[in-house]
């Protein structure tokens, strides 16, 4: 009778039959290896059909497929139409490109499949190595800390809830923002990103609380104008706490005088986070460095890895100064997260003590495993390199007639259009809409655009380390030969 | 000198050697598998040495390393040392184990590498069919929307930011929670999760706002006490804005009366949040459904598919009843990522307006391999066998004199220490904290603990889809023979 209870059957989610699995496996190797060394081959982007589509709308599955089926409808509707963005000629907003070795490291992570919110277990070190090699890149202190992340969003709302509540003066975490005796007020340029203002949102300052400040003819925040701005503010009994240095716009790739507002919030006893999403990996370049000057100033500092260090997607990482501070903004223990002192529970650094995410994957490993296959410096010549590559393209623009550059490349951004003589801006716009379009449907290349002063530029972003010279040369024959095309219609 | 200026030399980050890197990840593929398929043989965990941990503080790398001597770092340092989440008797906090197809599904999600903010191209697609399998998984509306997020803790997050805006009846977003004329509450049992405390925190509200309510015998919210709460805090001029309701607790797996929860919060005109982290996944049990009765009327829903699911992590989901004012707590666009209508920056699913991230990876993907492989129905059969499994354990504590169990098991989660005649609370307390980390040591099972009424509890908590019935008597006849060895020291 015992016996007879004891013989339940059980299942398990594992494979039913290991041996085809695994051959499962190794032919994925090979498909993946054939797609991306073969990549500049292919078209950046091809619209998705409509049979496509509706493939996808089919309703919840209830029963088992075999493994291979699952993976040939994979390789059917969805390895055929790619965001376009590991090919050599996408430039579209800012999105790195990855690497064949960090997609076999995302493997090897989710077969391990740690959580890295704590606990005793070697990713746990890992992670930390990766914030120390982080600190090191940026000059940053050591004994700061930090915390990998999904990107530079959540990066920017880590530093910036840090900001917040050490700069409150009261108990905010308990109390909330309504307990604030003043409106607490944050500075950054018109050109900062869009996840600045997210933040502030999300932290319930509001965002009638963020001063957008103008920028000058470089893209880069006018200092005085800041100054003038805090003053008002202080004049009205508002409490500004925070200023936002961008290390990289996303329009035009600007980098505000860093050190210069370094001094000002030290002046001012208010914190200094730098928004270095992209463009805080410029310091791996020796002539860029210094661009970046005041960067290791920063209370907190925001900048992503899966951009233009080219690790798969995602991951960002937030450094603080203060660790406590850090610490103190996020760390909350309930008993069944309490920490031991032997075991699995033990454990020096608990990563959900600092930030949001309890479940915690190990995004660290890719960074790990990349930083020790390139080791920094070719890192900083690829990054000077797709600098490099802006201003050749800069220059293919200014020699081509019916180019127009819209803005300066301080960076490895490029604004320009299509022009001709006779067209206002609005049919400028409209023209050049209309030809970016043309362009990713040839499925030669794949910029985006943004709008500079009412004006529609095809905007290159190349943080693409399979791009050359030769791809620059592409782009630029091909939207001539779009634009003219359109005049002609 | 035209050619001259031509002929630079462009590196990259891929493989020098394409053929010796699809080798290694063979290699990989092998290695994995072997690890996986004999898991049951090794420890569930064990200490890291001194060595391991003193290696892995070496400094940032400068110059390049191959490949094959990354992984052979990693095979050592990392590999022999793992969380230990993926074994068999692994049932600490809630964490879920994996599966090798959701491994391999990492990896093709990670070379394609795409970014799924937005944009038209096929992985968004394929997260918004995994979005639609999840509302028809808890017969939630069609008409709603969600979002693919990092875990249970950001799929509160962002339910609760809905509910914030969408309760305030002003323009929060703009004018910040210090324009709020009353005080915003919230109401959820003392035994509601963390992450919704750092969830009040982060959205400016202040912890002081989140009403903790006594629970019942069975660790359900006591209805009363919260209702007489909503009514001290109307007389006070507070306004009450959200119920949250848990499926499936913490520490015990207790869910609250949602359908009651669900009556009160539309009688009050209160949003109603269920946080059902791990436990909501039960409704995929036909046994366990009607304990979960009103999760359906929920206004936003988070649940966790790295759990009880067993993907890998990172993945949870948020679903949000009115995808209008989902939208509206995070919609932001500005020039450079409006939205086209042709190209690749058309698309009808813009995620990035729906959460905090912009830059947001192909965790869809795993989902929908794994659901494809696997049918839901047997998802919900290995749920239900967790559930007996637990049952059965806690028939093991009741059936052991040295043992007690302490609290009901209405799911998966089993509190239970060993006791010894003339022990008071205190000395049990220490003897269970000493027996936990020697169980760890021992590498043959690894629960967590926690705290219940004051007394320290090994707490089981199953999600893993590899445990048997046979992995709990060996828990439990090695939790004896630790506790008798214990006792006689």
């Amino acid at each position: 009778m015992q016996t007879q209870e004891l013989l339940v059957t059980e299942e398990s989610l594992d494979p039913v039959d290991w041996k085809s699995m695994r051959a499962l496996g190794h032919q994925m190797i090979d498909d993946m290896f054939g797609y991306l060394e073969s990549i500049r081959e292919r078209p950046v982007w091809q619209p998705i059909p409509d049979q496509v589509k509706a493939e996808l709308t089919q309703s919840l599955p209830t029963e088992p497929e075999s493994p291979e089926k699952v993976y040939e409808d994979f390789v059917q509707n969805i390895l055929a139409y790619p965001m376009g963005n590991i090919h050599p000629r996408f430039w579209s907003w800012v999105i790195g490109t990855g690497t064949p070795l960090g997609m076999l490291a995302e493997m090897l992570a989710a077969g391990l499949n740690p959580n890295l919110g704590g606990g005793e277990h070697v990713a746990i070190y890992v992670e930390a190595q990766v914030l120390d090699w982080c600190k090191q890149m940026f000059s940053y202190p050591a004994r700061a800390s930090g915390l990998l992340v999904s990107g530079g969003s959540m990066a920017n709302l880590v530093g910036l809830t840090v900001a917040r509540n050490t700069k409150a003066g009261f108990g905010l975490r308990t109390q909330g923002v309504q307990a604030a005796p003043q409106r607490m007020v944050m500075y950054g340029s018109s050109e900062m990103h869009s996840s600045i203002q997210k933040a502030v949102e999300l932290l319930g300052l509001g965002s009638e609380s963020l001063r957008k400040i103008p920028v000058d003819a470089d893209f880069q925040i006018d200092i005085n104008a800041m100054q003038n701005a805090i003053a008002e503010d202080r004049a009205a009994g508002h409490l500004p706490f925070c200023i936002v240095g961008n290390a990289g716009t996303v329009n035009t790739g600007a980098i505000d005088d860093l050190n210069h507002l370094a001094e000002i919030a030290s002046r001012e006893k208010m914190w200094f986070h730098v928004d270095g999403a992209f463009g805080a990996l410029a310091v791996l370049s020796p002539e860029l460095k210094p661009k970046l000057a005041g960067l290791e100033r920063a209370d907190s500092l925001a900048f992503d890895l899966h951009k233009w260090m080219s690790m798969p997607m995602e991951v960002g990482c937030a450094l603080v100064r203060d660790a406590a501070a850090h610490h103190d903004a996020f760390s909350l223990t309930p008993a069944y997260l309490s920490h031991g002192t032997r075991g699995l529970a033990a454990g020096s650094h608990w990563f959900s003590d600092y930030g949001i995410q309890l479940s915690r994957g190990f995004r660290a490993l890719k960074v790990w495993m990349s930083l020790k296959e390139h080791g920094v410096k070719k890192f900083g010549r690829v990054i000077q390199q797709n600098i490099d590559q802006a201003q050749y393209l800069a220059k293919l623009v200014n020699d081509a007639p019916e180019l127009e550059l819209l803005a300066p490349v301080p960076l490895n951004i490029v604004c320009f259009r299509f022009k001709a003589n006779g067209m206002d801006d609005q049919a400028l716009n409209e023209l050049n809409a209309e030809l970016l379009i043309r362009l990713h449907e040839s499925g030669i290349a794949a910029p985006s655009y943004t709008e500079l002063d009412g004006k529609y530029a095809l905007r290159v972003a190349n943080v693409n380390h399979r791009s050359r010279r030769e791809d620059f040369d592409l782009l630029v024959e091909t939207v001539r030969r779009l634009g003219n095309e359109l005049l002609k219609e």
